[in-house]
């Protein structure tokens, strides 16, 4: 078997906070590890899993639901999952948990916290201009409500850290929490701090 | 990394031809040898996958690109991965092939082949029966179309072939391509009958 455990890492956020983003780095450094890690998000499923669904709240939710039985099946076969939804309703980010851990996997809700104005200012795809023209119905943060996490695991406040300051925290806490092996340089400083005396000769 | 390799394995073939009786017979073998290995069919993912799809082809379409997609996901992560869809047109099954295949995956395609008229005996789950007495419309091999593999990798007579088999069939065959090791005790018995000299002293 690996040695890896398997977990979904949840990114709840508005649009342009950083979850892709962040998830990105992340699967960059772990893959240059050698680490399994699966990246979702609506970029990546659009075109064959939920083609047929909106941005209302039921579809939102829908949306919600086949992602998590996709991310459930990966992070049960050991596969470190980074799925990256804005997700605005609590409730379904407790549905996706709940899935995950009643199937024996684990989970962790990552909030990526950055100001709506931050976001805004950002706008990476034009979205924002387009939900203050109203031209984009149910826009979270604009015409649609975005529930920030009431207990999250990991907050990433992406307005003031650098993308490799947040991958970071993610990576780190894997790696405490033996989701993934330290990496071997790290590992091999830590056996050196641990053996700091004399050389054998 | 893991020491297997991922593929899907697609079975195809009429409802109560054997596709998830061969496939559960495989999983629970491939499981005891501690090899990543996840099963999709249609009792697994309706409820969250595929809740919104009947059987018409355009629906039956929609199933396979959806499943086909979590397919890929897992080959491409190494998994043994099984599918059990009857699948009945070749289009559909050439699409999959492809989507794997063009991610880098591996893909075979497994004829589960038994008669007709053994599987309307068999009729497991009493479908045979309502299709006949026109309870269920669109059903494969009776009112709709079953288009038989052009080329399979593999085929299995679930008429005249055991379950084991069958499986047997499926287990070398991966074995045979380097996608799982061979089994432990196998291997062992092939080192001893190549090294069957006199033990040393």
């Amino acid at each position: 078997m690996r040695k890896q455990k398997g977990i979904t890492v949840w990114f709840t956020g508005l649009s342009g906070a950083g979850k892709t983003t962040v998830a990105k780095e992340i699967e960059k450094q772990l893959k240059a590890r050698k680490i399994y890690v699966q990246r979702l998000d609506g970029d990546i499923v659009r075109k064959d899993l939920t083609r047929d669904l909106g941005f209302t709240a039921e579809d939102r939710n829908e949306n919600i639901r086949r992602n998590t039985f996709v991310a459930k099946l990966l992070t049960q076969n050991d596969i470190i999952t980074l799925c990256s939804f804005i997700s605005p309703y609590q409730k379904a980010r407790d549905y996706a948990r709940q899935q995950i851990e009643r199937a024996g996997g684990s989970f962790i809700e990552v909030f990526v916290n950055a100001p709506l104005a931050v976001c805004e200012e950002r706008d990476v795809k034009g979205l924002y201009q387009q939900a203050r023209e109203g031209k984009i119905e149910n826009f979270t943060g604009i015409s649609d409500p975005y529930e920030e996490p009431e207990n999250p695991d990991l907050e990433l406040k992406t307005d003031v850290e650098s993308i490799e300051e947040s991958s970071e925290k993610v990576i780190r806490y894997l790696e405490d929490e033996g989701y993934i092996d330290k990496k071997e340089g790290e590992a091999i400083e830590g056996f050196k701090a641990r053996f700091s005396g004399p050389e054998p000769v």
